[in-house]
């Protein structure tokens, strides 16, 4: 993989020339995705620029991301070739920081379940998680030192985990969603895949303009140890690679306790498919109306279903989320983050983008998401460190430590 | 005016079939818009649905909010011809409900302040209001039934007031902004216009598929007298109307006491711009970056002006509201309403569209806002019913009390 990091430390130390990394990332997409399947389409050729503090940062844009000099088809014939007037504002924000938006990468479907075809570059019989498939896909086969996906229930987290690399689903409205295909306005979020936390911390410093997010530090951290018993059991080896990375933490300096969440967050969990498909059904209105029968086989049925949705279950399901949120509030007095498994398991097979239930509660919450893989020989498994609302810079800084104390290990 | 709710009677008694409505609206928009300049374009002729809640109602959509078969220009030649792919969230819906979207109509670009060339139906001299100026005026001059708008500081209640005819500024979100082009995500609101409550409050209920909005009732309402005396003086002209609708709800049944707002809601009151202009520098951030000199006189210098604000000076500004919005949250256990007034007083020259400081307090709370004009014999003024969050119907009855008192009195 490719450090972000690494990379700008070459181009500010006048080792690499800012069109240089990005002709050498250009020629990798070109030769590497072709079994890989994560890049829909490239930038045209064009200027690169020799300034800025992502001069040189390739990056793998989403493709349910307007971009203004790429198609965005939202991983949907329905809108093939479409191609958006104005850039979305994230993308506008990573072009004025220097990077180049260099390539759209496969969404499912509206960031929905149905697979989009691309692999696990672990292996390519498994699938690389979804919704933002390509881009975690993309990271973890080295082709981009940075990419930014969404994540509604748990498409960010999941697929880093899957793919085994490093991402950030931050504080809800953090990065802007404007230019962004909603799913639900309540719970998408823009995110970030990259090689490892300081390329995160770095990057989101800056598309967010928080230099403080960077600079967090770890410190002692308490953290409380969660299992989400309420989402079902995950898989004996990301039970194991959670306590191996709680060992590592501790080992680090930090103080584990285990955590059992209230029954709140067992109906705010339970509520979070009624926020999403009440609001998908609305946000995908003109879909439904026009193109039913070319919406894919999870997609179509699910918005089919969630016409049956009332108002008052829908305000239910806030209000259930709602107390949850102020609820977490209060015990983030007694920890600094919560460190939790990052999906049920390893990669499934191609056949599926794999399950958010553990990462949907985290998403209606809104609260900061990291994703760190724990090292192994098979297919990967992350740990998910999840901080306050609104304190991203200590979700990194702790899944920092974490990682290093985990890569310390071999 | 037209009224919603008439329409729907002629149509339901069979006196009247929806494409004969739809065809009349058709002819009065292409004879008599020409001094108003509040159409831009209509919809292709087309099949008009006969069965549905809205069908017969043609419905003026602000020129900022996605049509798939109408150019969207968001009032900026930088979107000169611009054809989005898909229908806005609440556009699809409209077409749900069996109304027809017939014409887009001016708005001042990207919903900003300057003027878009629409006047005032009843003196061409005075602006209509802006930023949801063609939606105003349309509704206003009797051209269209129904039309949308947003708000963003005051753009509904304002060129309602104006314009003398009746607006919703929803519950924050109530309306999904889908599709809608974002000015600032924290408080821009899809609001409606019509000709009296009754219509609103028919159309909004089916809207958003709550029907108890339309069924509520306003009972003996206990209504908060408030000046908002952090937001400078209202004209004489506009206390005036506000004390006559007073005297009038109180007729009418209602007790009224005045409200002194504590200092969080001034403070809350000074925090807007910031929200907005942090916000509206990102959504904005591709036009600021590509075309900025086809930037209107008063958006250009205000986007530049934001570039300045920090994060911290955002943070701040949300805690700042969101306080503000706690408290109002309690001091709703006291009142049912906020009766204030929905503009400084009449509509100003056409050089300007008006000032939004005695809006922008509400829309930063995201509660519900009605305005009513107040009967006389020179420009309209109106008067601001606001109730508590979700409380749209509540705050609908008692504006339709209060209009309706008014009437009453000649």
């Amino acid at each position: 993989m490719i450090s972000l990091v690494d990379l700008r430390a070459r181009i500010e130390a006048g080792r690499l020339a800012p069109d240089a990394a990005i002709a050498e990332a250009r020629e990798s997409l070109a030769e590497r995705d072709k079994s890989l399947g994560a890049i829909l389409r490239t930038a045209p050729e064009g200027p690169v620029p020799a300034e800025g503090p992502l001069a040189g940062i390739a990056v793998g844009i989403k493709d349910i991301i307007d971009t203004a000099d790429m198609a965005t088809e939202h991983g949907s014939g329905i809108y093939a070739g479409w191609r958006p007037r104005a850039d979305a504002a994230v993308v506008a924000r990573l072009r004025a920081l220097g990077a180049v938006p260099l390539a759209k990468t496969a969404t499912t479907a509206f960031a929905g379940l149905d697979p989009c075809g691309t692999v696990n570059p672990h292996d390519p019989a498994h699938t690389p998680g979804g919704s933002s498939s390509g881009s975690a896909a993309a990271v973890a086969a080295g082709l981009l030192p940075l990419a930014l996906g969404t994540q509604t229930g748990g498409s960010v987290i999941r697929p880093a985990a899957f793919c085994g690399v490093a991402a950030i689903k931050p504080s809800f409205r953090l990065i802007p969603t404007v230019g962004v295909k909603t799913f639900s306005w309540a719970l998408d979020t823009v995110g970030l895949f990259a090689r490892g936390v300081p390329d995160l911390a770095r990057a989101l410093a800056l598309i967010v303009d928080r230099p403080a997010i960077e600079t967090a530090e770890a410190g002692a951290p308490r953290l409380a140890l969660c299992l989400q018993d309420f989402a079902g059991a995950a898989d004996a080896d990301a039970l194991a690679a959670l306590t191996r990375a709680a060992r590592a933490a501790e080992r680090a300096g930090a103080t584990v306790f285990d955590l059992t969440l209230p029954e709140s967050f067992a109906r705010a969990w339970a509520a979070h498919p009624t926020v999403q498909d009440f609001e998908a059904r609305q946000a995908l209105a003109w879909e439904v109306a026009t193109h039913r029968a070319a919406l894919p086989p999870v997609l179509g049925p699910q918005l089919d279903r969630a016409q049956e949705l009332t108002a008052a279950q829908y305000d239910a399901a806030r209000r259930d989320a709602h107390r949850a949120r102020r609820q977490l509030k209060d015990m983030f007095s007694e920890f600094d983050a919560i460190l939790t498994v990052s999906a049920v398991g390893r990669a499934p097979s191609i056949a599926t983008t794999g399950d958010a239930r553990f990462n949907r509660l985290w998403t209606l919450m809104g609260v900061p998401c990291v994703t760190v893989p724990v090292p192994g020989d098979r297919l990967p498994l992350g740990v998910q460190i999840i901080a306050r609302f609104g304190d991203d810079g200590r979700a990194l800084a702790i899944a920092g430590m974490i990682e290093a104390a985990l890569r310390a290990e071999g």
